[in-house]
């Protein structure tokens, strides 16, 4: 535990100055050295139910691309640091990481202007990473029973308002929150509906992860809440290639009864807001992902669990990269990749 | 006929210089003055069926905003021409003007590299501007009616391939072809279900192309196929901020008979590959879009129809923002915004 503290320590140094410096450098331009996008997996299904009915020129019957996962990338002139995936969580799209809902810079572009080449997802079936609507079709056409049609779940405002612990109730803020609340109607568009039940097993978001990660050589997985436990899972199916695993807010940690032989070869931190610990929803999870971190720890694991204001830095959300401090926790994030990871201490 | 004619010449006098220039800026680094991603447009709607089932923490009743529209920019430093949004057609995302298939630099970026701050959206219900599939539960649970399914359509290969014109049958190619299709799997990938059947009329992206070119002062729209169209509807809207209209390959344009007052006040557009007259599909389209710029043009409007091998520019497909001559099309794209819409020529 002590050697943890030493990190908790140094990071509580660098909260204290790291907004100026943040703050300095958005507005200068960005140099671009190469960007762009690309998918990774993906299978064929054939499907009698593409469309309810042909039209002229296209027909209800042929074959589909499913289960890709887009990812979009920045790598700037100069970059210095290893590249950082960002994994976006239940019923959002990568939009999470970009633009904040108040019009401040996401991490996205940030950890980029920090010197990293950043790969942004959308999971399989959410955002630009098509879903199979073909049964739909069919349930329509009376082809196929109304049981099987996917559960898909979308998170009305009031769920999430206490689920994202904006505050204790629905439209009531904690005092000290920094969610922009005044922007809240531009987070609720961020959200969409989540497909991840009517996936297969695993989800195939974990072996593009895994390809991902081989394909880069070498990157910092940073899931995010329904995501928190996928870079754990793309570990599990491979350790190639996944430098370190950032898990934010994670509804779920490894079992601390899990093989931890994957776990224990790669740097690991988990990173927890503000009230947690008086939600029902979440005090269990983080409860869960502190066993496994011990069970971690024992096995020989270099696990890192930091609940923010535990450091002092108070107010956060579930919804943290998009938080009023969010530049000031991804500086602090920045100094755990450079020590735990790069092995060396930014200037 | 005359001045578009000379038009026409111009355009390819600059085809036969355009590619060393493009290649030769594409290795460089990119300035970005600002960049990002927010919202447009929607609307709050209440459901008691926004799961199958309630999770301790989220509850099957609740609000949820649908009918936004997703908008990514870039903005290069010493920006220098008219703002561009692009918008992709049917079963496509923003993806469509991405990175393309077989990995070279689309016309996202290629136009910031040339001057122009770009907006890139993702139609409503699609990508990253969420769909409401509420009703779907609704009907998984049995209260409600498997006919009110909404009607989504997937674009098999089988048929996009004829559709989008890469060859005469499916995998037959056209021997000229400039669609790179070694990476075809990899376009199969950019297909997401189109659930425009579904949405209210009008299809509430055109109220909010409006409202985006009213909120940047001035941009040229570009649609694509099923979104060719579009750019017409929001001027029907309102001409505010309509620098100009591109329309390539539109799968219709507003009717001859149509009330032509607002396209009047626009320079206009049309822009169409090869293989057009041969097919089933889109010579009728093309007929009736030469139909409406004849009308158009006899009502004082500024219209250009051209249909690039007309002007020498042979072998593209339906996708001629990702084939292999994409920023030969570009340049000379660029010289028909700068001749129509900025008067001026560019160097």
């Amino acid at each position: 535990m002590s050697k943890t503290w030493r990190r908790y320590c140094t990071a509580c140094i660098v909260v204290g100055v790291a907004l100026p410096v943040a703050a300095q450098q958005i507005t200068t331009p960005l140099a671009i050295a190469k960007q762009g996008s690309f998918f990774i997996g993906g299978r064929d299904v054939y499907s009698e139910t593409l469309r309810p009915s042909a039209s002229p020129f296209f027909t209800t019957t042929g074959t589909v691309t499913i289960d890709q996962v887009y990812v979009r990338y920045q790598v700037p002139v100069g970059a210095n640091g290893t590249a950082i995936t960002l994994i976006h969580g239940c019923c959002l799209t990568g939009k999470t990481w970009e633009t904040t809902p108040d019009g401040r810079i996401g991490w996205d572009e940030y950890f980029v202007r920090k010197g990293h080449a950043v790969y942004v997802i959308d999971q399989v079936s959410r955002g630009r990473s098509a879903a199979n609507t073909a049964v739909i079709n069919g349930v329509r056409l009376g082809k196929t029973p109304s049981d099987q049609l996917p559960p898909i779940n979308l998170a009305g405002h009031e769920s999430a308002w206490t689920g994202f612990r904006f505050g204790p109730e629905y439209s009531k803020a904690y005092p000290n929150t920094q969610f922009p609340l005044e922007a809240i109607a531009e987070f609720w568009k961020q959200m969409v509906p989540d497909w991840t039940g009517s996936l297969p097993t695993p989800n195939p978001t974990l072996p593009a992860l895994s390809e991902l990660a081989i394909q880069l050589g070498g990157t910092v997985l940073i899931g995010h809440s329904q995501s928190g436990i996928y870079p754990f899972g793309a570990a599990a199916l491979s350790t190639r290639g996944i430098a370190g695993i950032v898990s934010i807010e994670p509804t779920a940690c490894p079992e601390a009864k899990a093989d931890m032989t994957p776990y224990t070869k790669i740097p690991i931190l988990v990173l927890w807001g503000d009230y947690v610990d008086q939600s029902p929803a979440w005090a269990p999870r983080l409860a869960a992902c502190k066993a496994f971190a011990e069970a971690l720890a024992k096995a020989g694991g270099k696990i890192d669990s930091v609940v923010l204001p535990e450091i002092g830095v108070r107010g956060n959300s579930h919804m943290l990269m998009q938080d009023r401090n969010n530049l000031e926790v991804a500086d602090w994030l920045l100094v755990w990749i450079d020590q735990n990871i790069e092995g060396r201490t930014r200037k």
